[in-house]
């Protein structure tokens, strides 16, 4: 582990670092906003954020505002990348296929098995090496958006009692039913839908064992929202399956970092609320 | 003007705007946040963000998180482009000069006098074009960035009467005695340093016929702190003048917008305070 950046921020510190990962097989790097009291060894809840297509761990910490937030609540951030990365890994010249569009799964065809296990990355590796290197509590919450809110959700469902609370702006929430997804899984997972479903949020929910509360929030003017949100997917399987959501239809508000930077405190409140029971 | 940029957010507008400007002599942009009670159509006083060596419109209104702030108090954030620009400006390869670098000043010599007055652009041509298009009072306050914070200051106090208030985040309080400063000068300005005193805070100071109280943030972990900045400079020269300065030193704190993002709202509670009067 290699710290390659530092900052103090909100009184605490913005780093990132880079680091071997053994699940991906390549060098990572990642965000982490330590709170004050983190940085003094007071060990601390952890909030993950997934970010979208072509983001990396810059995106979230340089745009959202959230270290003001963390800091208020008393809680860590961590930032992955949105996929494996270098020269020695498989990518492809579109920007929602290959490096930077990782999906959060664990890929099984082709040239994309070698090293893009995300999921196994985000759930595992990556919060074992921060409840090892940092002053981190194994209490943990989960959010994202687009991609990263479709990474956020099924990381959270497939993982019943690893994470205190979950949310998400703008998800893709059934990524087997609208063109982002069916590229990506068709590459990364195979022709056979079968195999698609354990990676769908609204699939997985018909099955979900744990009650977890999704908050989702979602902007009316979202140029994605039709052709490859479907937030409507989402609410009908909740309701079938009786799965809590809260799903908030923001008028006006689009699928950029502002959407995010004005309603990540009301996130922030929900994980916070989680993770000090 | 033609708006190139529309996003909702803190429950109003960030707009980014393009326009001919005859004081530059070029296309510019420039990003606007318009409160809630401004989209309405209701007069907002109007709070200008001068950037630092290297920005656009772009890197204040991504990064700062600026737009609660000024929603909160009701305020609208106009913030300018660093230089003018177009494949018919002189431009220099270095980052410190030309393009991206403009200093806030107006040129006189070679190349640059062409096009390069900002001071007239940011005082005068930008706020009348502000006034004309928005729900916007004429009641003003400016801050900035390094070399912005060096802009901020000297259009407050070339202007008396013109701001309601000013601060500044890491400025170049005396441009004359520091290398990006004399670099900057001697190409916009020439060798004759007599020209050089009235785009320096620190000599203006000695003169100012208007007592505007500064409010400076300054990180003490700063890389460009005792080489560029040299803020005892500023320290020395309001003393001198009994000019009103708050001089806080940030400890731990670097020349980023981590700094910036952190200390942003006591700057615009010191603006809306005076612009509320």
């Amino acid at each position: 582990m290699e710290r390659v950046e530092q900052h103090a921020c909100a009184g605490g510190r913005q780093e990132v670092w880079k680091h071997r990962s053994d699940v991906l097989n390549c060098e990572m790097k990642f965000g982490i906003f330590l709170p004050e009291a983190a940085t003094q060894g007071d060990p601390c809840p952890v909030v993950y954020w997934l970010s979208g297509l072509t983001c990396t761990e810059q995106n979230f910490i340089t745009k959202a505002g959230a270290q003001a937030h963390a800091a208020r609540h008393g809680l860590i951030v961590v930032a992955p990348d949105t996929s494996p990365r270098g020269d020695g890994v498989a990518d492809d010249p579109a920007y929602d296929l290959g490096q930077g569009a990782g999906f959060y799964l664990n890929a099984t065809q082709g040239p994309w098995a070698a090293h893009y296990r995300m999921q196994d990355y985000v759930a595992l590796e990556l919060p074992e090496l921060v409840e090892r290197h940092f002053a981190a509590q194994s209490r943990r919450s989960i959010m994202g958006h687009s991609m990263g809110g479709h990474g956020a959700l099924i990381t959270a469902l497939r993982h019943p009692g690893r994470y205190q609370s979950v949310s998400a702006f703008s998800p893709i929430v059934a990524p087997s039913q609208v063109p982002w997804g069916e590229k990506a899984f068709t590459a990364y997972l195979g022709e056979d839908r079968q195999a698609w479903a354990e990676w769908d949020a609204v699939e997985l929910i018909r099955h979900a064992t744990e009650r977890l509360p999704l908050l989702v929030d979602q902007g009316e003017a979202d140029e994605f929202l039709v052709n490859q949100l479907r937030p409507e997917l989402l609410e009908q399987a909740c309701r079938a399956a009786h799965h809590p959501l809260t799903l908030r239809r923001q008028p006006g508000y689009d699928h950029s970092y502002y959407f995010i930077a004005t309603f990540l405190a009301d996130h922030f409140a929900h994980h916070a609320r989680a993770l000090s029971f």
